[in-house]
């Protein structure tokens, strides 16, 4: 058995931290199913440990869950995604089928729901999520853990959301956005619709620039719909809700 | 400003471990959200510390979260809910109204996807909710912190599900739960009707004894519906998206 050095472990436990993930441009997966799909993805696995090669003593020191998987991988970020360049976007939405569907985070701030919501996108057929800057880190270990390995499959582009969107009005996407005031989802049909679905922060919403960008107001009704309460919905289940009324299908 | 003492200190910091929840009957819920539904609920809330009564630092020592709220509370567990004698739990399903729903939960071990179910089920007016034994503990300060102060409107009755499953079976209802093999559910409308909606755990699904007394098949298509891939839906999300069909209203 060959036990990581001193050095390989503080490296590794390194990338649980920004700073250290985007000066090394590397981020950690764990557990086999991760593993496996990055490896079948276009990503570059660097290295992988495994608890049978380096002892289970090592593996919980480089790991980052409470209970750590069998195999750890150290990948490569990607610098680039098809659609960095948004300048051109609006050429490129034109062309697409009449269902095409994407998502905008604008401020998603906690690594589990942005995990989450990748690892739907995939589940409902969306290839691209694009993030404002103050969304939270894409390789952020548990935004990683969540995608269940969605993130090897989703494209994530972090851009200016307002330009972003404008690119979508241009080509004659609908832009919609769920607002208290919005109109009920269940009011309109909208399977197989194409759009940009934009959602905002947990504590704040959508924001006020982008707010004015939005071109249909939606809002998920509580049940009963008249119900008063302070209740609301966690950003990654509202995401889920409004993108199944998109996609029902039989 | 009162500095809480060291022992003070100790004890409310031995409330994150469920050891000691169970020993002393109390929990912990932090911000001002969930601190106010509190002391509107019918849960007795023992203490409130304040940021600006005992300073960052000892706020930080007591505090769950990286980020400490500026109020904690120290809250009793709740012993005894409504059903927790379900005995004769048919009897009561049988007089309820037509639209009755309710959430039982089969060894959903995440406290953050349980405490996000109970939220959402405050959503979608579904006010009880079973729970397997080997289902994670409410009383986890991840499951507390991510209902969003449903937990003190929600009732969670532990118990044995075969026998919950029963009762309901016994007053009628349909046993839905989700399946690879299962009936599309866009292809019934289950708008407005009653019933129980089983949800497995994370990673082994509805447990074998359960999955014999369900009644309903029920599965949620990816899109597009041929898609081949490994993807998979969360559990809470899944349990959303399910629950959003029979809520479904104008």
């Amino acid at each position: 058995m060959a036990a990581l050095s001193a050095n390989q472990i503080k490296f590794i436990r390194s990338l649980s931290r920004k700073k250290f993930r985007q000066e090394s441009g590397l981020f950690v997966a764990e557990g086999e199913k991760l593993v496996n799909e990055a490896l079948r993805s276009s990503y570059k696995v660097r290295d992988i440990y495994k608890t049978a090669d380096i002892g289970e003593a090592c593996m919980e020191r480089i790991s980052n869950l409470s209970t750590p998987s069998p195999v750890l991988a150290v990948i490569e970020q990607k610098k680039e995604e098809p659609l960095s360049d948004f300048r051109n976007l609006a050429d490129y939405l034109k062309q697409l089928p009449a269902d095409a569907l994407f998502l905008a985070l604008d401020g998603v701030r906690d690594p589990g729901n942005f995990g989450t919501i990748l690892r739907l996108a995939d589940w409902f057929g969306i290839d691209t999520i694009f993030a404002s800057p103050d969304t939270v880190e894409l390789y952020n270990p548990k935004t990683v853990q969540a995608t269940m390995g969605a993130i090897f499959r989703k494209s994530v582009v972090y851009g200016n959301l307002s330009e972003i969107i404008q690119q979508f009005i241009s080509a004659g996407y609908p832009v919609y956005g769920t607002f208290l005031d919005g109109e009920n989802i269940y009011e309109t049909d909208h399977a197989g619709k194409n759009g940009l679905i934009v959602m905002g922060s947990e504590s704040f919403g959508i924001s006020d620039e982008i707010k004015k960008q939005v071109t249909h107001k939606l809002f998920i009704p509580p049940y009963p719909t008249n119900a008063q309460s302070s209740e609301s919905l966690n950003v990654a289940i509202a995401t889920a809700v409004i993108c199944a009324e998109f996609r029902r299908s039989l």
